[in-house]
């Protein structure tokens, strides 16, 4: 699966539990956006690696919807008080101890994936978490006047200030992470989960080699729209898709993917029961569409999902 | 003052109230011993700064006698989980965010001095911190078959492990911070805190420079010492006077340190009421000796000690 943070997290919880029920001995590989991720006060953060781990471990705040359950800020509330960091950016005590693992590894001289291993190790995921880039390549958003990191747009400006575009620093010379080739060209499915189509799988994507990856292996992609009738189902991806010029709608996205017997992404497109009336219009294109129920509820509802993504 | 951690921070407690209530307008530098310092998990800590901080800011526990008042310790749980650091040197929380503020500005290349003028900052203490030396120096103990960091010898083993000797790696090349021979030079007085002598003051004397400013000043070079009657009054000193053949007495310290008129650090050395059979000896040394009493009981006893400092 190709996956961004906290929807693609749920995805790949009902995928683990239908593949436990359905499938044993199948592996799951999660190639995970690290678009996101940032140094701040010396912490490397990795928010869609950690929004997953944190998911399949159980350890994730569900009322929240972000970070880890029985959180508390007590280290962010000093740094706030010694004036260094983002004061509107709050990292949790449980948190930080990813993060300053993390740092350390790294500052030891360890590649992400090694460490996203070392990391991961500690829970049962039944997942085997892979960024999909060792080296770091930064989403920003262009403004008028300048730049900035994702993060200050996203969490700081709540995606208000317009976007321009959006450009991967550093994307050009990073290379797919170990692991990542290997596991698109010997999956028996590629998945594709329903996270934000522009920074997260659409920086998937622009890491050099992981296209031709997609478009060579002989595993069907399936991908799942994250868009229902019109609405982002979280988050605030219709603003990145604005910015690139893609109507926030179902089909939309999958045209923006493109049909992978035209030098696109998607074999298969999966759209929400309430945009059953778009399946033409996406089949046009050469893809194979079909209607489901997309809300992901609970891990019975993210597993059913699952099966159907299968299915197709 | 020259200063090691807990007992340097009880004094300077005194010595700042002493000076508020009969000296208004008198500054207090205090020369702050850096050889405990080390990088931990990609943090920077530095106990003595700290402890000084922390009793300065009245945000010290005084129950445990180190560290923040009502800390937790939920980050260093993550980190012992992830199996990285020390198990058996435990942060605090609050701690950490201490330490993540001093490693993200030592990063962004601002020498230890500045980074903790930042940091002091944000509390009125009444005291300047300046760190001996803004290079990184480190006491090492040398033990059977190798050496260790001070801080797993002592904190780890409880200085248990029989010391051969100690030595400040690094220290050659150092330089004294900014402030310190200015401090020194410009000082009415010189106070040595009720320190550790070898580990803590001896640390700070190591830094080339810093003995000859204090030969040179025209200030008095006044001692409290950290031995009452035979006994450390706190920490394992005893061990480090012993692995450098010097017995724990009041009077060995005094002349340890020796005569400033014959080549040494002291003009005058203040022993408690228990020591004063010890006077005589002192005084044949050359160092003017005085008892009175030591024990630093509360701020009041403190100061009091502070105020025998300045009037002999």
């Amino acid at each position: 699966m190709l996956s961004g943070g906290v929807g693609g997290a749920r995805f790949l919880r009902g995928l683990r539990e239908h593949v436990r029920s359905n499938l044993p001995g199948s592996q799951i590989n999660a190639i995970v956006n690290t678009g996101d991720d940032m140094w701040l006060t010396g912490l490397r953060i990795a928010p869609d690696l950690d929004s997953i781990m944190y998911t399949l471990a159980g350890e994730n705040d569900e009322t929240r919807g972000w970070g880890r359950v029985g959180e508390t800020e007590r280290v962010s509330g000093e740094l706030r008080a010694y004036g260094v960091g983002w004061p509107w950016f709050t990292l949790g005590d449980l948190d930080i101890g990813t993060h300053i693992t993390r740092s350390h590894l790294l500052r030891e001289g360890q590649p992400l994936s090694a460490v996203t291993d070392h990391i991961t190790a500690r829970w049962d995921l039944g997942v085997r978490l892979v960024p999909a880039t060792d080296q770091e390549v930064e989403t920003h958003v262009l403004v008028e006047g300048g730049e900035l990191h994702f993060q200050e747009w996203w969490t700081r400006h709540r995606a208000s200030l317009p976007a321009l575009g959006f450009v991967q620093r550093g994307v050009e010379t990073a290379t797919p992470a170990p692991g990542v080739l290997e596991a698109i060209a010997e999956a028996d499915v590629v998945l594709v989960a329903p996270s934000n189509p522009v920074v997260s799988i659409g920086t998937i994507l622009g890491i050099p080699g992981i296209r031709a990856a997609l478009a060579a292996t002989s595993a069907r992609v399936v991908g799942v729209s994250p868009i229902i009738a019109g609405s982002v189902v979280r988050g605030m991806a219709d603003a990145c898709l604005a910015a690139i010029g893609v109507e926030t709608s179902a089909e939309a996205v999958a045209l923006h993917y493109g049909a992978r017997s035209a030098g696109g992404l998607l074999d298969a497109w999966l759209v929400d029961n309430a945009d059953a009336a778009a399946l033409p219009t996406i089949e046009a294109a050469g893809i194979t569409a079909c209607a489901v129920p997309l809300w992901m509820r609970d891990p019975g509802t993210s597993a059913r999902l699952a099966a159907d993504a299968l299915a197709v």
